[in-house]
């Protein structure tokens, strides 16, 4: 029987090559005054931004700016909105990667708060967000995250007593992802790779989570089909195809929509106490983690029998997809599983995802990171060693 | 390549069996003033509507109610919308099926203006609306229309100048719809079946849409899976399987969504046009031209050659979908059209669909019938004798 679930709605999408064009006969539609969230380097060495803001300045829409470098820290996210909050704004754009997103997605949650994000973070402040915010939108410049369809802001503090935490409302959902897959076009292959790893991730966490509904199945499938056809493609020869980066910008849609309504798994459970204590980007523990993390459930799933069947099924049915074969039979379950617990360890090989130890984590790290470890909504109860055993494997 | 779409997001969905319980906690979040708007017997007479006024009461939430008969018309919407305009509202909340729905929709996008509706229909008003509406939540106690996930509600003026049109916007889209399939438990057969096929339509006229996208495919498919395994039982021995009834509910939500963004197509133009001459159930008109009607788009699909062989490999996954098959191969496209042809006119017979005659349409009504009928985002273009001839098989 098809279970009882909520749905989030999802964000107003333009999706398409040159959609961005259509920004400017939006803007209006909010009102004249914009702050733009923006990373530190490539729309601006790409031309894009002086394009833009000749197109604002032709409109006559007021601007202000905001770059940043990094994961979003909650002091940028405060000190944007003190710089900002007693200016005149319609509307909050971020044009960037996951971390662009989030830094908009939260400055426009904060704009009408007078303390700081952290009273707002899940599991860090005692205060719940009541969804208020500025018109948001969404522009993604690489296929991962999935933030431009997602409903919570990642904030990090990196350090000794470090956190990676959500700030999270429905009401965050962007009211408009535009996803414009040239603007992927020139995303360099390590993070062409690292991002679509996440998005990977996230999908596959998302459809074989508790948590997940048909909708999210239905997508989940859908979305996989497409990143798996042309990850490896966008991370080689096929970088600057916009056929290959439009199916790669439409997975990382559909993982944003998926896991705001079906939630994570154990590999976002370590990316955050990982990500919280290190200075490591989050499409790169995603992606390193995500082949010994699937291997580690899978094995569970089946020692669980009866019980674990339809989780195991639903990595099969990945396994098969990988194969181009859309019917799983109950007696090929097991082969597709190895199927797919092979070909994520050959894709986190051939894409050259960076080991845990390459950021200084070192084995004497392991038990304060599983100190920190939510599993999330996995699929399956993890004990500390078997999550042990899964970081360990990437060390 | 995935083609370039816009979708036009979706409504925050509570979705199973006993969901309509949480409506008394969501209706503070919007104010205390609340219009009803409802059937005329069959939520009455089930005494679930003396159980929400208690429960209303019980909250101190200060309601109207408005009971509909039958299908909108310009009229019913304007006389409500000057009957309530005055009063203190902060919500909208239907309870019922397509029509009431509809009405409900309607009356909140209307409370803002101070004229007719019929001056923002579409091809007979010559005003935009601009989606201002009180906040409107959708209850529907069918699974047919879709309303309760779509951008426009459908007004119908009976009679010899008559029309059926849409009021449409995307901020039409219900804030809240809530899936509550013991709702549908007490739906009689005919409605069953005539809302069932309604919703099956829009599923797949949605699929083979010129204007569709992965998202609307991936879902339409999905929709059609429960749909098509349940919609003989919800019209006879699994009327009260709530397994049955949640399994259409979701069909027809997901109907809604897809037609949303992807459009629908012939068998639509007719029910626009002969609902607009005749007092014929919406349901009835889409249920009894379905199969004549895939049967002449399969027919010139096959004629079309390769520009129609998308379109035909659609139609013939809907044919493998009803023998339980996910893939199909080139070879077998014309077994599985050919499947689906005659699924469809048997379920047309097992369901007792209706005959156009029997609501007193004529052949010499025929004519001023395909007047004024367009065929929408049909996957291929018909002309008039074609059109003819799919009116005619089910005169």
């Amino acid at each position: 029987m098809i279970p009882s679930f909520n749905f989030t709605t999802i964000p107003h999408i333009l999706f398409g090559p040159r959609k961005l064009n259509e920004l400017f006969e939006i803007i209006p539609k909010f009102g004249k005054n914009v702050l733009f969230v923006i990373g530190e380097n490539s729309l601006k060495n790409s031309g894009r931004w002086d394009a833009i803001v000749t197109e604002l300045i032709h409109k006559s829409l007021n601007y202000y700016e905001i770059s940043i470098t990094g994961e979003p820290s909650p002091r940028l996210i405060d000190d944007s909105v003190g710089k900002f909050q007693h200016k005149k704004l319609d509307l909050v754009i971020s044009i960037g990667g996951g971390s662009v997103i989030d830094a908009g997605k939260a400055i426009s949650a904060m704009m009408f708060k007078k303390d700081s994000i952290k009273n707002y973070l899940e599991g860090i402040g005692n205060k719940i967000h009541d969804g208020k915010k500025l018109p948001f939108i969404a522009i993604p410049t690489t296929s991962g995250t999935g933030s431009e369809a997602s409903k919570n802001a990642v904030i990090s503090e990196i350090g000794p007593k470090g956190f990676k935490k959500s700030l999270r409302h429905d009401n965050l959902i962007p009211n408009l992802s535009i996803i414009d897959p040239e603007l992927m076009i020139s995303c360099p292959p390590s993070i062409s790779a690292a991002c679509g790893m996440d998005a990977l991730t996230q999908l596959i966490e998302a459809y074989v989570s508790p948590k997940g509904n048909p909708i999210t199945d239905a997508l989940a499938i859908n979305g996989m089909k497409f990143m798996c056809e042309n990850l490896l493609k966008a991370c080689s020869l096929g970088a600057s195809n916009i056929k290959v980066r439009t199916a790669m910008a439409y997975g990382s849609l559909i993982s944003g929509i998926t896991l705001a309504n079906a939630g994570l798994g154990i590999v976002h459970g370590l990316a955050s106490s990982i990500g919280g204590y290190f200075d490591i980007p989050h499409g790169v523990v995603c992606g390193t983690l995500l082949s010994e993390a699937s291997k580690m459930n899978i094995k569970k799933l089946e020692e669980m029998g009866v019980s674990g069947r339809e989780a195991l099924r639903k990595y099969a049915q990945v396994g098969a997809l990988i194969k181009g074969k859309n019917t799983v039979e109950n007696r090929d379950i097991k082969d597709h599983c190895s199927n797919l617990i092979n070909t994520l360890n050959d894709w986190t090989d051939q894409l050259k995802l960076d080991r845990l130890g390459k950021y200084c984590i070192i084995i004497d790290d392991v038990d304060k990171i599983l100190n920190k470890t939510g599993i999330k909504n996995n699929p399956v109860n993890l004990n500390r060693e078997e999550i042990r055993s899964i970081i360990m494997n990437r060390l």
